[in-house]
């Protein structure tokens, strides 16, 4: 029987599998399967690990043999020598697991170094002090890698030289005074391990294996193995590779090649070459790399082989590529590959390009695009090259994409009058709130110093897809003073700022633009998308312009409409103040009634827009006390408009205070209270969607939502306020008219209750914003301050509110979608929180079942994109099963 | 074969069951059988009701024929004859279904009247004007109710008759207006129905059984019947009854009884009685009614009777019967008996003695007594026959129950100050806040204005057994001018008032009290519940008072300590708010350290208090800013004890502002942004209970509650920081010490992912309060302004902060136990809410199968007896499967 084998040459190994190889083991097989160059070398499999713990932390004999044969062809392949001149063979050892395991061994490079090997290097390279520098590193990373030993003393004889010398770069230390420092590392290993430092590469190399063996024990991969549930008896595989040196002369080289253009997706060679010199000279900045045409001019044979290359990697890919390569001695390497990442226009090219040139399918192309990316082309961007030259001055949370440039203004008031003037404005505020939407229209971007990803500032602008950064509290803004300090920096109304909506960051002065760009590539990804989402896709809107910048997107109608935003007009909002106010239900219902009016239109607006596409609209949401005005002039206008004292209404305002307003008078409890707010409002809907029905021919099915349902009895009661009020309206218009009446569940209770509910509801809109907030029991407007100790210590991985919590949230929605469909299979069910735009959260909602989902318009595309894909993985596995 | 029954006179009808009799009908044969002296009669069967319904709404022929069959046998026992004098037989018609349903239809007396048997009643009775008005009352009811017509009319006839006349009562009306009016009414009843008044009888009874029948169809039932799943099959059966008259003569009377005395529980009759007279003249207060010793004086041999039957009836029911008996002609009537209302003390009584008497056993004499009444034993009351004299000027919710009398004070400091003096006080307060406490200790009662059940006041106030009455909107209290309003009278500093805590009422002047009793038949109560109750109960105590008080009532150990309360001592909240106002870490160390001894002497304090009971302790839980000043002096004192300006305090302060601070940086939250304020808690609770136990010589075991748990990776992450600080003392200290890290379930997302948290914890501990909070979305300090009108519309039943909401919050408990005993079998499961002194609740949480309870100390008794009552019930219907 043959000897088992523990040791594979990367020309051996390909389709051995990840389990046997590790990730990296496998790759470089598989790279070397399709023609690659990649420097010569082998892989001892993850069984050898195994065996190396049996044996309690030693190699058996026959493995150190097979490393030991594997070395010897490695020599043949290279015609290089393992420990000796002229032409060393260097290797690197790193670690491989099955997955990617931060926390394990890192990588040990130039193993095979000795004071011989050391000149010969410095011979053939032409660069002594490069080969002394690379000796004295390779010490230090056995030493600390091999040794498990702290690099802080070593590392201190190298500051120390450096001070001693006036040096402030490594690069300012001599050959000789490398030279010298190789052999005081030696001697401080001598000392510290009683043992001279191994000269013989052999010993090096078995101790290296070892270690990374060993550091599959070790308490950082201990730990991540918890975390993900990663079994010990994976055990990690080892890879021993030839180095390359691209410093070895005008026949050697380096750089770095994308496939295609990483920036616009055409299809050509996009790279840069160095000639003699190595990678990190690149990232040193110590060179200035050269354009490609260079390589090709320079060496004319190697550079064909490298664009064949390069395309077979496509190929087999079937992906634009990203890749480091090497020439040594006229010899070409490629050291890595890996998808490259590119800009959303990018993506798209390359991925229709593939398409067509038959090296992918529709589904597959839908599959290469990041929902999250697609917001870049919808809005205005920052040019990338020009960003380059930017450095921000501060950053705060990416709340609403896009980008803005413009003077600072402190109010919403000043906002609106110097855009009015045609001055271009970023409104700076310490936060917003809703009397602000006015000049946050107005304005180019809004930059606040407090709230999260749901604050008003936040949820308002990412519904109007304005450019906008919240949360940003470096930037102390004091409105009074109409400043804002960055540091020692104060910036005043005259100073100009560029904000970054999609990177959280902020400018000093104007940036170049570019504009979006929704035809061609994109327009061919929606439809694509639109063919294989299950997922029907709203938008949340609340006024005729959201509507039909809604629908531009390709909205599928309208998951929410909040009626409440339509309040805080200048006109509206006294009456509703008004209403608020009324201390009988008389005059609430007057005050209501001329409300109406204005309601009714919006509605009918929206139905309009909508053009027969569905529209839904939640009741009345949140505490009255939002609406109430602070200022003491307001208070007594109020006071002589409504015949009363200003002491009444400042009463009348404390009474309706509220601790907790989040958990207080709001929602439909706004209707159990106060009947008349519901009849007022279904009154608007029917009116409006009656009319609207008639003027545009097309039939029209209101739904109507009711927010914050608790309970069956509680939903049943606001019900049958409103389908009354319905009823009696559309039976004195003679018109035919079906309505729709469902509920948010956005309350535990109600999602725990819907085996109840869902008797009675002809729908489920999850409102996660609320059913987040409840279920943790954080408070959106309050959880900024905390929640960065959250993601410090890794109790939360990312933000709850952005992306739905599966295992608690995530929870209550499976339940009350399965239970609510039990008792009712026709309920329609969906999400309108802000959960509905985020791609992760969409792939959720497909896979509990859910109808729709439903975000802001800006995020339209971005959700059905991720609709998409979600169906058409979800399709894969089951095709699997 | 014998033709179906489907009448039966009430001698017949024993054991038929209620299925077949109804409720009322099954009662009526019952007390016949045991020889109890029923007015006769017979219960048509709920299958005649079916037929009745399937015969389009008709009595079939062969019904009607047994209802005169039976109709002819109560004449024949009676000796009186139906429509005609001299001695004519009068009946009542009742509807009476399976369970009791209000909304069917109501009692029709005095049917068999007619102009002829008027005459007779009136001769009979010796009363003319009383047979004429039970004339004019019988057609009210019989068109009201057989002719399903509106009484507005015939009402109306009677209040112009008055108003003409210039009457006030009823009774002023005379005999010839009454005897017009019936003339009047009968002419309306033609004019409206187009037929006569029927005189005879016999249509008269058909279509009042009719009528019932029919009531079974209407909306009312229809609507109760869907919400109480009552099937439509079941029907109602009706009941017939011959009418017995008080009023007949010196040899008639009417009067109630008691087979005990429903006050002290003494075993003799207690009853009064009013002779020659109907039941109505004493609720009308026309009469007053006499001892009974008169009912013996004039009729002996009746009396005889009347004891005799009384303790059958007792012997039969086993329990104290409360009834209503008549005398017609000397002949004794049972009209009514019932098991008698009682107070706790004669609740008690009458249980033991009924052991004693072999009547009933232990057990059941367990579940003869009221948990919620066993409040009134422990706290002083006021005199029951005292307080009939007195009207209550306000009432607010009953948040802890007790009696206390005194004069105001409008703040805790004045409370505090003028107590020491020696007055009596009642604190009265808009609502109370954590600096309250001492005044709260020194007062007599508190009364609140605003503030519900579970608000800072009836918390505090149930802890400390302290009166108290909370959400007394009508009492206006202005802490500024120190003054009281209620309706147009203002108290100040020099009024007295007196605090029902049990019944939320509030009196003017002072009410004599009675003191607590614990002794005797309470305490065999007590033991009896020990002995078959399964759940512990603990109780929650913060300071040693508590804890002496909670052993007092029989608390099995303290299932939550909150340390927050300690901290509000004037000492220490100074330390507390440097604490909070830090800017480093060091700072906020320096003042844990200071606060630091004095929570460790509290938790010795508790220790030694317990004597070796666990004691669970919870750390920080409450939002930080309820510590920080309000006031400017206190800021300005604290800026120069931390040497900052005041500005930058007031800053901090603003920083620390929360917009719902219910669900903000609170509870664990706290520990994992400021690990040191864990550590110092933990400290100081290892090093407490090791100086406990070796100076008490107990064992002690410490169990450390994690409060506001979100996710086990927050769990564990907390838990290190505790366990690590305890490892470290104990290790220190050479004492051998086991504790116990476990965390409160009271956020939904707790529950949802117990099988998670369950792994890592030792004990759940449900913290209802908040748990319902989260799950409804009820702020408890808000929703006291919005449940009302959620009870007036029926959505809510009962005050879910009081009586666990069993299908929401509950499902959640249900849930998480369950899911967490799988995960970990060992894990210990209670509750420490508010709802764990309520015996509803204890009895859901006994069954969900949770190991303890934990409430205040004065609800420990309470608890305890509904553990046991729920245990029994529990193992009754067990042994029935």
């Amino acid at each position: 029987m043959a000897e088992k084998k523990y040791v594979y040459l990367f020309t051996q190994a390909h389709g051995l599998g990840r389990e046997l190889l590790g990730g990296k083991g496998a790759g470089l097989a598989e790279m070397t399967s399709i023609g690659v160059p990649v420097p010569t070398g082998f892989t001892i499999t993850t069984e050898a690990c195994n065996l190396y713990n049996k044996a309690g932390k030693k190699i058996p004999e026959e493995i150190v043999k097979q490393i030991f044969d594997a070395v010897k062809e490695v020599e043949q392949i290279t015609g290089k020598t393992f420990g000796k001149g002229p032409n060393p063979l260097l290797v690197s050892v790193r670690s491989g697991a099955r997955v990617s395991m931060p926390g394990m061994m890192d990588t040990i490079l130039n193993l095979g170094l000795n004071d011989e090997t050391v000149k010969a290097l410095a011979d053939n390279s032409g660069n002594e002090r490069f080969a002394y520098d690379s000796y004295r590193r390779f010490i230090l990373m056995y030493t600390n890698i091999v040794k498990e030993h702290p690099r802080d003393n070593m590392d201190k004889m190298l500051d120390d030289l450096k001070t001693a010398n006036g040096y402030k770069l490594d690069t300012e230390v001599t050959t000789e005074q490398l030279k010298d420092l190789v052999e005081r590392y030696k001697e401080y290993y001598k000392m510290t391990f009683n043992e001279e430092f191994p000269s013989d590469p052999k010993i090096q190399l078995i101790n290296a294996v070892g270690a990374v063996f060993h550091s599959w024990d070790n308490e950082r991969a201990d730990s991540y193995r918890k975390m993900y549930n990663i079994p010990y008896e994976w055990g990690t595989a080892v890879n021993v590779q030839s180095m390359v040196f691209g410093n070895m002369g005008e026949d050697s080289g380096t750089g770095v090649a994308f496939s295609r253009n990483p920036s616009t997706g055409e299809n050509t060679i996009y790279a840069e070459y160095l000639p003699n010199a190595q990678g990190e000279d690149v990232v040193a900045g110590i060179r200035t790399p050269l354009h490609i045409s260079e390589f090709e001019k320079r060496l004319p044979e190697v550079y064909k082989q490298f664009c064949t290359v390069i395309k077979e990697m496509e190929n087999h890919y079937k992906d634009m590529q990203d890749m480091e390569f090497t020439v040594e001695h006229g010899k070409l390497y490629f050291l890595q590959t890996r998808s490259g990442k590119r800009t959303a226009t990018a993506a798209l090219k390359i991925a229709w390009d593939l398409v067509d040139e038959g090296l992918i399918d529709e589904k597959e192309a839908v599959l290469r695009i990041e929902p999250r990316n697609l917001d870049s082309l919808l809005h205005p961007t920052f040019d990338e090259e020009e960003l380059k030259s930017h450095t921000p001055v501060a950053t705060g949370l990416p709340a609403s994409p896009g980008s803005g440039t413009g003077k600072l203004a402190f109010s919403a008031k000043e906002a609106e009058e110097r855009a009015a003037k045609g001055e271009k404005i970023v409104l700076v505020r310490a936060e917003t709130s809703p009397e602000d939407i006015e000049g946050m229209v107005a304005a180019e971007a809004i930059l606040t110093m407090r709230g999260g990803m749901t604050s008003h500032a936040a949820v308002v602008a990412r519904g109007m897809g304005k450019c906008c950064v919240v949360g940003c509290s470096s930037a102390i803004i004091d409105e009074e003073k109409r400043t804002m300090t960055i540091g020692d920096k104060v910036y005043t109304d005259q100073d100009t700022i560029s904000v970054n909506g999609s990177t959280g960051n902020v400018y000093e002065g104007s940036v170049k633009q570019v504009p979006a760009a929704l035809t061609g590539n994109f327009a061919r990804l929606m439809d694509c998308a639109n063919k294989y989402k299950r997922l029907s896709i709203r938008a949340n809107a609340d006024v005729p312009r959201d509507a039909i910048q809604a629908v531009k997107f390709g909205a599928e109608g309208i998951g929410l409409c909040r009626t409440e935003h339509m309040f805080f007009d200048k006109d509206r909002i006294f009456h509703m103040r008004k209403m608020i106010l009324s201390d009988t239900t008389e005059e609430r219902v007057a005050a209501l009634n001329e409300l109406l009016p204005y309601q009714e239109e919006d509605f009918y607006g929206l139905y309009m827009a909508m053009d027969g596409k569905n529209v839904n609209i939640r009741l009345l949401d949140p505490p009255l006390h939002e609406f109430l005005p602070q200022e003491d002039d307001k208070i007594e206008e109020l006071a002589q408009a409504m015949n009363i004292s200003v002491d009444k209404i400042k009463q009348r305002i404390a009474y309706l205070h509220e601790f907790n307003p989040m958990m207080g008078l709001r929602g439909c409890r706004l209707d159990v209270e106060y009947p008349e707010i519901g009849r007022m409002q279904a009154t608007a809907i029917i009116k409006a969607a009656l009319r609207a029905q008639k003027d545009s021919g097309k039939k029209i099915e209101p739904e109507i939502m009711i927010p914050l349902t608790i309970s069956i009895r509680e939903f049943k009661y606001v019900k049958k306020i409103i389908s009354d009020t319905c009823d009696k309206i559309i039976a004195e218009s003679g018109q035919e008219m079906k309505y729709h009446i469902g509920t948010m569940i956005e309350i535990p209770r109600a999602a725990l209750t819907s085996y109840q509910i869902g008797k009675e509801a002809e729908f489920f809109s999850f409102g996660t914003n609320d059913l987040t907030q409840m279920t943790f029991g954080f408070s959106r407007d309050d959880a900024s301050k905390f929640l960065p100790a959250y993601y410090s210590t890794k109790i939360l991985e990312q933000d709850p509110f952005a992306t739905i919590d599966q295992v608690g949230v995530g929870r209550l929605v499976k339940l009350a979608t399965l239970e609510g469909r039990e008792v009712n299979p026709n309920l329609h069910v969906g999400v309108c929180g802000e959960h509905g735009g985020d791609p992760v959260s969409v792939d959720f909602f497909n896979r509990v079942g859910l109808d729709y989902v439903s975000c802001s318009p800006f995020r339209v595309p971005g959700a059905k994109l991720a609709a998409a894909q979600s169906e058409i993985r979800r399709q894969r596995e089951l095709g699997k099963k």
